[in-house]
């Protein structure tokens, strides 16, 4: 281990936001840093829908951790998979050994929730990983391809039908992305279909679309979606999903092609630790993000559940990084012997993508929507992402499918025979 | 069906070299063309090893066959599996439904040839699509993960060996990237292992590397690969692959990763046909590249087998091409009932890259080596790349990893524990 050897040993679990930001802010301090996570690369999560609809490559949107830490020579990256966490022995379980801790920060994320029908994750897969990303791109060319193949006019309907399930920013972004995709870059790529005719149907469960944004803005951004063509369907609760159609009710849609946007729920690390968590599957932690009972291991970002001015901090990538760098503060602070600090989030605004060109935000008492909004979308993102490289290539993509329509990453790269059960 | 009703059926099976470009000479002429592929992609494959080795990302060398055609009206594009071909019916089987022609272009490729060991297949892929490119990268890439994690040093060494089997273009082009990755991108990347120590291994069955050209090129391509770190092997047949090593005779050579770019073989597609083979499986043609006894039936690429001047016509993309070219004309001939021109191929050189900054070339009486060889191999594959997009994007990706020494495209997007019987 590189740092000097009795230096604290400061276990961080996860690289997204929250882990990667910790890590970033332990760099140079007196602590040996061990940053395990399950993949190699860190996400940029919030332009993942864009990789799902080919507009970006997996390498535009995503870092290995080890470049991004390289000169961080006091952390250590390891790719591993952590078990199980004895908080009272300080000890982590991997998938090969074990390893001990001085202090633990926990930020695994999250991952689907559907809301106990799991049997419908196969049928409408979710978006939170590289791989799900591609396997959805996967699934939305496939289904083009076989309409362009399929003679019964039922069936090539329910291929050119796509269901977006949940009407938050992801839900939004996906359908918006989709209409877009159908309406304007295949276009014309195919001779027996008319891909203009695909049917984009975005399904909440709730009154309307976008519910962490005011109201006018869910409404603006309603409208914004109906002229791309989506239609949007809310006070829907989706009841039954099967290969070919989504439920809602009595209702029956016929589709082929469903997206999973609806629940999150924390990883099943969190109910390995034996502490209270939420509904969600969230630790339920102290105000410093430390485990109650365990001041030296924090969790943070979408693990754990804070609550801040009677309101719950939502599973943003800035809560994340307020955290881990909190977090990081917080460990130096109780290896130094001095006493934590109760984290607090500073909202620097909130914004969803509604296709190209239209979005919505919220910057303080400021409600944004139209080009206003979707260039301060594209100003924002554009500066997070890590590493010129990305932010090159990533404005030089988006520049050129502004221009042309045209999507770069159009690539089917697994097997296209349906794999059986599948479909 | 685009075209007119009454135009004569051509269908090509496969969209690499030979099959795009007799479709494309086809465009606009008086016949309905149906492109059939299994992917919906036409892949650059000289440059695939520069997907394996993580310089270029998939997106990069890979174009929609659908974007390259969307102007060709009278074309068609079907993501479709030919099982089997009907010489005498007239008549493909396709996975689902059947297909009949009025005149037939086979140019379905070839696929690894391991020799009758078919069970060296899982232990050592091959590089023929974007898979191969994207498994041989999780493998290398994995092995250095797991190299750091691993405390054993005999099996630390096991994972840092990289055996390359077959000395042609490929295997040259895989182990001079693999050297580089090791000694320059991931070097400090890692806090406990020392990328720069991996071994790099070439071997080659007969007594020169790259024997296709001149023998004064094959001895300075072996010794470019030794500067840069690779042991070069020849003379040296393989007789033994284990999951953990490579068997030379009665010598073993302990590796975890070993990569096959040994030999190639049609596709089993040829079989189909009933028609006599040569010891690949490739179909011995006419010297119009017509299937003998079926003049409206032609194959081509590395699904055909042709000699001139007493010398098999080798299998690359220049071959394909030309014969693409030459059959579209051929078949418009034969519909105008005119009679087919034999093909001749016309050698505008051969070129194979060692690494950064050094190849070697053939062109007509030249015989080029190092830098120069290097920007001739550059300059043609650039400008060889269909679509601006990803000419503009490779060159861009190359002239950042020249200066930098990064690779971009890092990224391991499949589980990364190694799956039941795969090592």
């Amino acid at each position: 281990m590189p740092g000097a050897a009795t230096d604290p040993h400061v276990v961080i679990v996860g690289g997204g936001f929250g882990g990667l930001h910790a890590a970033r802010a332990l760099a140079g301090r007196p602590v040996r840093v061990t940053l395990l996570d399950r993949r190699n690369h860190h996400l940029f999560q919030p332009l993942l829908y864009q990789v799902a609809t080919a507009a970006l490559n997996a390498a535009d949107i995503a870092t290995p951790l080890r470049s991004i830490l390289r000169r961080a020579t006091n952390v250590t990256v390891l790719l591993a998979d952590v078990e199980k966490v004895d908080l009272a022995a300080r000890r982590l379980d991997l998938d090969r050994g074990h390893m001990s801790y001085d202090a633990l920060i926990l930020a695994a994320g999250a991952s689907h929730s559907y809301f106990g029908h799991g049997e419908w994750e196969t049928l409408a897969p979710g978006l939170k990983t590289l791989e799900d990303a591609l396997e959805i791109r996967r699934r939305v060319l496939l289904a083009y391809e076989a309409a362009e193949r399929e003679e019964d006019g039922a069936e090539q309907g329910a291929l050119l039908s796509f269901v977006v399930i949940g009407g938050g920013p992801t839900g939004v972004e996906l359908a918006g992305a989709l209409a877009e995709i159908s309406r304007e870059t295949i276009a014309r790529d195919f001779r027996l279909i008319d891909p203009a005719k695909a049917r984009i149907i975005l399904v909440e469960g709730g009154p309307r679309v976008l519910s962490a944004f005011p109201e006018t803005l869910s409404r603006r951004a309603e409208r914004a979606l109906q002229k791309i063509g989506v239609e949007v369907r809310t006070d829907a609760v989706v009841t039954r999903i099967t290969p070919d159609a989504v439920w809602i009710g009595g209702e029956q849609i016929r589709a082929r092609t469903v997206l999973w946007a609806a629940g999150v729920a924390a990883t099943p690390l969190a109910r390995s630790l034996g502490v209270p968590l939420d509904r969600s599957g969230r630790v339920l932690v102290d105000p410093d993000l430390s485990i109650p009972g365990h001041p030296e291991a924090f969790a943070i970002g979408d693990m754990c559940a804070l609550t801040q001015e009677g309101r719950p901090l939502p599973g943003l990538a800035p809560v994340a990084i307020q955290e881990g760098r909190a977090t990081a503060a917080n460990v130096l602070r109780r290896l130094a012997g001095l006493p934590t600090r109760a984290f607090r989030y500073r909202d620097k605004g909130t914004m969803a993508t509604i296709g190209r060109a239209a979005a919505v935000a919220v910057v303080g008492p400021l409600k944004l929507s139209g080009l206003i909004a979707w260039l301060a979308w594209l100003f924002v993102h554009i500066m997070f992402l890590i590493g010129f490289r990305n932010r090159f290539l990533v404005l030089f993509e988006w520049a050129w499918a502004y221009v042309t329509w045209h999507r770069g990453a159009r690539l089917i790269t697994r097997p296209w025979r349906p794999e059986p059960g599948e479909r």
